[in-house]
């Protein structure tokens, strides 16, 4: 026998930059027409039903005006479009219009729209560049950081997909006043997961500023999206491959997560959040490692915001644990669960151990309580 | 406008061994079974309807003689399978048997399942760890280093995937000799471009011992995989994203790729790659860049091999030229073809660039002249 070593030992720098403003299309056009993605011949534009008109289309217009080929390429608005299919169908359409290595992607809209589109993107000929330009607030919260990209399968949420890094993320404050009323809301949940698990002080301010939030003031919206930036990128700058403590981000989203695909998504993701985080507080209260009074402000906030905390009743609560316990990682009959340990703070386990084992029994007594 | 900037840069280790040797398939479990790829608790064995029963079996019995949990997933042979449907399917059928991010991808086969199952493991979960167990030349040959993985559409070869790098390869050099004879010749296609493009001595020493390796001499066998991972690896270790140099792997591969596509795959890739060679030769002497003797000896080496080096006749001349001029990166009118200099070596056309630019008119004297 025989061996040979291959080296690939390289330094690798995928960092970028985030602009938090309104209105940045003709900033993003700048930015690709003065070369942030290199030598482009095309650009797909990738968007939904519902952004596509709004901000897509003056982007392609952009483009165009400055000379460079480029399409639009839209998904039907909704979660449940975030598909392999659908990536599918769009691969073949921009080969179709012969796309190869050298285009880029620019990803308008949700979160939907810049996870199906990150992923497009990184396995479209091995890898082409991309750019976000997130229209929600939950893209803003959830997908301008951490390189996470996925579509959803019959049997899973965001498990087929890769980390794959943007060149550049541009948050459109704006949009959000476009927004129908329950996104805003939807969107709201990871903002106050981002709060509890990381920020005492944002959760308070959040709990001051509400009211006024809830108005999309402009300033408000702008200390919304930073704070999520910036403690989403503490968190995942530590961990970028999720092996310990980019775990605490999940907080919220077990419970979250089945609630969401057992109500067969009538719940929105923020939504389904909410519900998580207060099923959380509720494990967290019983193990006796989070105080009362903390788990009540999370819930009195959710409440505020417009955020269910209770599971509704056309959820089967069997049926979710079930889901719960089937589903995921079961270790010795314990799901381990992201639990806070006080408004700001995540419980520890251990060293870089963040997943706090919980029996069927005691999901089932947490869940039951905000039945 | 607020900036927010996200730093991301880091040392990334994909280095890996190859082993060269017979019946590597023990090693491989003991490998596992020893943590090559760190604290795993399913081994997903991907293969393909005509080497599983004879090496992903035994893999699979061994990893569960030694207490771990695997399942054997089948892909049915052939290059018409490697599609993003076959993956889809597998990926389905991993998840429904509660395979998550905590599992290994063990690849068993030639190029069409290291393929598939690379590009599978680099997306499941966003990337799972996976080892190549290759057991055709042309795996050997092509698979084993430079990361490439990737899925056919029906729009174009090995265009969506990703570069994904395997934690260790295992070239099965016996498995060769219980491979059809056709499939020994078409792996000899990429064993003579390696040698066309970087090393005229390895193309005197195969000149000089065809006959032999032909009959899978266990020693020509052992030379043959050392050399194709050693000009493989010069070349991907300098160009690891294909910008410049890796190009010239592509060798005999502009014309190979369509007409392999245009005879409806009844070329093997390998096959075709023969074809693909002699019509970069011929376009060579044509430019007046290459010595017709050194194409003379490519083509006789070619045949000895048993290669096809003239386009079948049931391949429509003018739609393989369509699909090549329609298809592919024209600029100005030209397609850019790497092209031999000499055996051993390369035409530059200019630093870093190995596109030499072929008008659709040359292309087709070459064509009609191997026709």
């Amino acid at each position: 026998m025989e061996k040979f070593q291959v080296s690939l030992k390289k330094v690798v720098d995928d960092s970028y930059e985030i602009c938090i403003g309104e209105q940045l299309a003709d900033q993003m056009v700048d930015d690709l027409a003065s070369g942030l993605v290199g030598t482009v011949n095309k650009f797909a534009v990738i968007t939904d039903s519902t952004v596509g008109p709004l901000y897509a289309e003056p982007v392609l217009k952009g483009l165009r005006a400055r000379g460079f080929t480029g399409d639009l390429f839209v998904i039907p608005a909704g979660e449940e479009h975030k598909t392999r299919e659908e990536k599918a169908r769009i691969e073949d359409e921009m080969l179709g219009k012969g796309y190869r290595r050298d285009c880029c992607v620019v990803a308008v809209g949700g979160g939907v729209v810049t996870d199906l589109a990150g992923f497009l993107a990184g396995t479209f000929a091995r890898g082409v560049p991309f750019v976000n330009y997130a229209t929600t607030l939950l893209a803003a919260a959830d997908a301008s950081i951490g390189g996470k990209t996925a579509v959803d399968t019959p049997l899973a949420t965001n498990l087929i997909g890769l980390f794959y890094q943007p060149k550049k993320v541009y948050i459109d404050l704006a949009a959000w006043r476009t927004l129908p009323k329950r996104q805003i809301i939807s969107g709201m949940a990871e903002t106050i997961k981002h709060a509890c698990l990381a920020d005492s002080q944002f959760f308070c301010w959040l709990e001051e500023n509400m009211d006024k939030v809830l108005t999309l003031d402009p300033e408000c919206c702008l200390e919304i999206a930073k704070n999520n930036c910036r403690i989403k990128y503490e968190v995942v700058m530590q961990d970028e491959r999720e092996s310990g403590l980019r775990e605490v981000l999940n907080l919220g989203h077990t419970v979250g997560r089945a609630v969401e695909t057992v109500s067969n998504y009538q719940l929105m993701h923020g939504e389904a959040v909410g519900i998580g985080l207060a099923a959380a507080c509720a494990l967290a209260v019983n193990a006796g490692i989070m105080p009362a009074e903390d788990a009540k402000r999370v819930c009195i906030l959710l409440e505020k915001a417009g955020l269910p905390v209770r599971i509704p009743s056309y959820v089967d609560v069997d049926v979710l644990l079930k889901k719960l316990y089937t589903d995921k990682k079961v270790r010795n009959g314990r799901l381990r669960f992201v639990l806070p340990e006080q408004i700001g703070k995540i419980y520890q386990v251990a060293d870089n151990d963040f997943g706090y084992p919980v029996t069927e029994e005691q999901a089932k007594e947490a869940i039951l309580a905000i039945s």
